[in-house]
């Protein structure tokens, strides 16, 4: 068999930007032929952005999908006439007898100025954040081609997750080569279940796997690319980058000996995976909406310190302004450690006190107790918000998921703003995160970001005198541990005793959340890094008896 | 065939109070059996409420519906041996290779002291708001029992509104009597449709048809009762009250002749079965949280005074609290018209004036323009949420589809609070209830709740000197034909064009609507009445270039 050069192309496309997927689409394929490459293949739905929930449903949206496919055939045709071209897109399905699901998830090979083959997607994910049932038909066919003796076949992400069906019927057919389009978001781990599935599959169906992810943000998914290429011999022969886009090529001498152009990435640690995907998915969300800069409170604790940390590595110091809003409650270090704060990131602060604003509430209404303290919470939420309408900045909130998870924060208060990035990440994680960020900086010779007091001292709302977080919740290594039996791990009141855990710290702990769902229905969006995300990763009723 | 007696029950059950659900279930029998019934039949998941989404997951949620599944055998065969129960629950899978579908939803036989018989959902439905598929396994089996020499099957909702499949099978072996236990959530215009859809079962398959629908609020779905016995001539034998519990015995001669004991409902104006929705929607939501009370800002705009009026229809006045938040802007109608309405209602209220409030922002922040405009809704959400606070009044917010359709709101302004009434009712339907409500009132000689000045004025934010809606929005009577096209038809820009709307309109309605995904993400849940309501009905990205 005579040498075959391929490329995988790991984009960065943007949901509903047909044209400017278009030109990514384009300068792949440019560069891969460039370097002689006899075929390229993108990610799942690469051409349209993914996921597209509902505009799956919309025939409009089907048409353009298929107007830019043909775009893109007649440029290849005209352009690189040499090149076959593996791309994936939502295309309308030929009947349908409800307008709920009239789209399939595709992927198109262009060859020879042809469209010669369209594969839909058979195993759809409805689980976790996936609604693919709701918006997809299944395929039933498997698709293979030829170039030159080599036999390449097709599966669409999930298809590989499943035993059998497409992926086991088209290896029986001699296929040398597996392609799989992926829109595969990061979680925790998740990049080593990747590449254990991978080698499954190659060793079970005796075939090459080229796995192609997509990259960047979308609302609360990252794609943290990763792609790579592994021989039938479960050999991992090359990686693309994390959190990254970028282009593979590949020689191909037999499915048994594949070589890489380039250095393969490997795997980083834990915490540099989750710091970077919480930098991407906060940097495109700001990107793709078009955002010039972000607006945080700056309290002196740990959760919008490190916000703003993420926010600086984002989208630069200077786009970055955080307000201090002090209040009669507020110590001395809350301010002192803000500056800190503000001065190692090089980043603009300003200060709004509010005890006039709360006081002229707080007499209004004759406030004490509980109102008195989210009042003063609220008054800095218009504050920013206000700040916000002026000056246009996207306002992050900034929660964490353990706050989210037992509701210890004020709706409309400290929870406003259009992006949470620590609503996936727990206390303990972010103290873990702050820790590696700043041994990373001083690794190489840089300002550690985040004060070491925002890290160690104990924390507080501050909404009333001498308050600390630990006077109304369990120690958050405890908490976390009973959240993560509980979220991640589905446990009952019974298990958690079982496994050792205070029967009335559990109560407390399993009460506050159900009773939060409210607000957590009604809070920002932000990026998912862990099993089980609060949002459409968990849909639990607001009304429920059920304890 | 001697004269079979058969019961259904439309009951109200709460997600996860097993015990309370038990408790209405027991009623019911006794009841049932106290008429000489033989067999009766619940509606879906009536042990467990319903929809109960992710709780599905969780093991320990399924082994208490099948303990209150034995406790309810056990008490039958002590307290009503001679009696048939069809009732429905989630039953645990033997096996599954997920976590995340590990539940049936079903139905079970009681007879002579046993569980006969389990019958799974063929057909899972995962459009609209249901994500069946995401926690459901589907069933495979058809289940037929005899009582003498009566054929009885079973169906569960969507397993009859699907072609083929498990009725058909059912209806080969003979059956008399189709029993679907059905969890329908209410919609504009289907109460007709489930009759129609019976009515083709009946016809096409022989068999008399039982249909049996819960009842109740749950979040933002309304089950509207409403069941209904059709024979296999397809005559209509009897109707259960929309919107109330109901017990319906039947004489069963043969599946041609059925008859009632009691008074078959007929069906009532769609404004009538509207303002019953959002009134049992809000009430249940009200009573199965455990709220005392509710508290909204009156405006003296149509939509406050709506949802006020719906309010004191569902829980009554002396729980419905309503406070004036006037500022430098608000006309002297806009205090005179909420004073008439709270005379009208008989509610309290009290004056909480903003402007001093707002002025200490604007001189702080040195605000204009929007910026101003927004912290004035801001200073009324944090006036309420602060007497919520304190005196725990449920907040309702009053926005209207059509104001959260294209972001005519301030989040965390206007929009803050724990239920809006009006989510699912757009602008001309809100003027349509006015009038409705106040005619019905009329009819009986009460006083009309609805000032009429609240209806015929031209609606204003009053946020700026003589603003109008209008000033920034087409006429609503425009504005809601083109959501309705662009919302529930999924129509395109250009097809909207093609039906003789106003290019720039349409372009700058479908960039409102867009751009608006964010803050929609972020509102109260409300009950929907359409078929494409805001929420988990309509799933659309935030981010996105599509246009």
């Amino acid at each position: 068999m005579p040498n075959f050069r391929f490329a995988v192309a790991q984009i960065n496309p943007i949901v509903g930007d047909f044209s400017g997927n278009l030109e990514l689409i384009k300068l792949e394929i440019a560069a891969a032929a460039a370097k002689g490459a006899e075929l390229i293949c993108f990610g799942e739905m690469s051409l349209s952005g993914y996921p597209i929930e509902d505009l799956a449903q919309r025939p409009d949206f089907l048409e353009k999908a298929e107007a830019a496919l043909h775009q893109l055939r007649s440029w290849v045709s005209t352009e690189f006439p040499d090149i076959t071209v593996v791309v994936g897109l939502p295309t309308k399905v030929t009947s349908s007898h409800s307008n709920w699901a009239i789209a399939h998830n595709s992927a198109a090979v262009i060859q020879n100025g042809k469209i010669t083959g369209l594969y839909h997607k058979h195993h759809l994910p409805n689980y976790s954040v996936f609604d693919e049932y709701r918006v997809f038909k299944s395929g039933n066919q498997t698709l293979s081609f030829n170039i030159g003796e080599l036999k390449i076949a097709l599966a669409i992400c999930e298809d590989i997750w499943q035993v059998g069906g497409p992926v086991a019927a088209a290896a029986s057919l001699g296929v040398d080569l597996l392609l799989v389009l992926n829109g595969s978001p990061f979680e925790r781990s998740k990049s080593e279940a990747r590449l254990e599935l991978a080698r499954d599959v190659a060793k079970r169906e005796n075939v090459a796997v080229a796995y192609i992810n997509l990259v960047g943000g979308q609302d609360d998914l990252v794609f943290d690319g990763g792609s790579f290429v592994i021989s039938a011999e479960e050999v991992l022969i090359g990686r693309l980058p994390q959190f990254d886009c970028g282009l593979g090529v590949f020689d191909f001498i037999s499915k048994r000996e594949i070589r890489f152009h380039g250095t393969s990435v490997s795997n980083q640690t834990e915490n540099w995976q989750i710091w970077n995907a919480l930098k991407l998915g906060l940097r495109d969300y700001v990107e793709k909406n078009g955002f010039r800069s972000v607006l945080l409170g700056l309290s002196g604790g740990i959760d919008s310190a490190v916000c703003a940390a993420i926010a600086v590595d984002a989208i630069g110091a200077d786009r970055v302004f955080g307000v201090l809003m002090p209040s009669r409650y507020s110590s001395a270090h809350s301010v002192s450690d803000a500056e800190d704060l503000a001065k190692r990131l090089s980043i603009t602060v300003s200060t709004e006190p509010i005890q006039t604003l709360v006081d002229s509430f707080a007499n209004q209404l004759d406030l004490s107790g509980l109102a008195l303290e989210n009042i003063q919470a609220r008054v800095r939420g218009s504050l920013l918000m206000a700040i916000s309408n002026s000056s246009g900045h996207l306002v992050l909130t900034t929660g964490n998921k353990t706050e989210i998870a037992v509701g210890y924060s004020t709706i409309y208060g400290d929870s406003v703003g259009g992006f949470a990035p620590l609503k996936d990440v727990e206390k303990t994680l972010v103290w873990s995160l702050a820790n590696w960020r700043n041994s990373q900086a001083k690794l190489i010779g840089q300002v550690e970001p985040i004060p070491e007091n925002s890290i160690t001292k104990p924390p507080s709302a501050e909404l009333r005198e001498d308050q600390k977080d630990q006077d109304s919740l369990p120690e958050y290594e405890v908490l976390d541990a009973i959240l993560a039996g509980y979220l991640e791990r589905r446990m009952s009141f019974d298990q958690l005793v079982d496994e050792g855990f205070d029967e009335v710290t559990v109560d407390k702990v399993i009460r506050l959340v159900d009773s939060a769902e409210w607000k957590r229905r009604q809070g920002a969006i932000g990026p998912k890094i862990s099993g089980m995300a609060f949002g459409r990763d968990r849909r639990h009723p607001i009304t429920s008896r059920y304890r």
